[in-house]
């Protein structure tokens, strides 16, 4: 594309390397932000210069936060006993969102996957290990995706923590609500058969 | 959506002010900045503060330029004797990208619109007669949208140019090449049979 203007194009180059953004989605940003008042272009860049520069991670959960600690880990009203085991914040946001879940929660950064050599010390499982021993938590609920890797990860922090009274979960797995059986994949719904939950004795 | 950062929320709420994006999309944007290298998002926002500081409108065309006159009116390959008239910057891209012209441009910011309160004084029509008046041009080729506010554009700046010499010419309309006559609409049908051109004598 000859766009007739080198900054024009450092700008669209900037866009398209974002994900999900084509040349011609990025072309259609630039000149939005080319047609917008400059304070305006000036107080985006400024939210996401803020965000690279002053966003942490906090220390107890990993979750991202604005200071030390994170709002989830600081609020009094949740219960510190329940840690929920997730693989990034996205998950976290996910099962924010369902407002069904009033605990804590421990951001591993990933799974166990030892084909792109992701092994359990790129993880922040020591950390959730600590948590166990040191603090008083009755419960571990592993929210992982269901996958291989996300298997062995699970197994292995049970492994470690098989001399340990904490109680570990995962989240219940079958088929979804709202989806017709038809549907569903062989595997959920083999699954879901075997681990049947009773409805009357 | 709680994002547990005000951080994130306000890169969140930067991007969702763009066209095209949601709070889904602007989310995915920002975790994507937040994981990328720190250079590659100052560069990502210098590009963008650059082209809104530095970029300029071309004096004779109007086109976006990194000077005062922009790459294609400085091009001495070009013919300056035909000028391309059109609504904005994404039409001379578009046309540009047929490679099919080898003329100059002329940008009027859009089209004589009295309903939207846009009139001819707000439009770069003076600099066109101007141009056409001082410089020696042979045509005027209309590439400007087929719709009443384009027609009347087109009209207008006829008008204004009735005693000149200048060959006013508009872009052919008609069916899309590759398009099927069954689905073409009726108004542009209609048109293209009575503006039909000869094929054999």
């Amino acid at each position: 594309m000859n766009l007739s203007s080198k900054l024009l194009e450092n700008t669209v180059e900037a866009f398209s390397s974002l994900p999900g953004i084509g040349k011609k989605t990025a072309l259609r940003l630039a000149l939005h932000l080319l047609q917008t008042e400059s304070e305006e272009v000036v107080s985006f860049c400024d939210a996401i210069v803020k965000m690279k520069k002053h966003i942490q991670f906090c220390k107890t959960c990993h979750n991202i936060a604005d200071d030390t600690t994170c709002s989830i880990c600081l609020a009094p009203k949740r219960d510190k006993k329940v840690v929920c085991v997730v693989e990034g914040i996205k998950e976290v946001m996910a099962i924010e969102n369902t407002q069904q879940f009033n605990g804590v929660y421990h951001v591993l950064g990933g799974v166990i996957a030892p084909i792109e050599g992701i092994g359990p010390n790129d993880l922040n499982i020591d950390s959730l290990i600590d948590r166990v021993q040191n603090q008083s938590i009755d419960e571990l609920i592993m929210a992982i995706s269901p996958t291989i890797e996300g298997e062995t990860t699970i197994f292995y922090i049970s492994k470690q923590l098989k001399d340990h009274p904490v109680k570990i979960s995962t989240i219940a797995r079958g088929v979804s609500f709202g989806g017709e059986l038809e549907y569903a994949d062989e595997l959920t719904l083999g699954r879901s058969i075997v681990s049947r939950v009773s409805y009357k004795k």
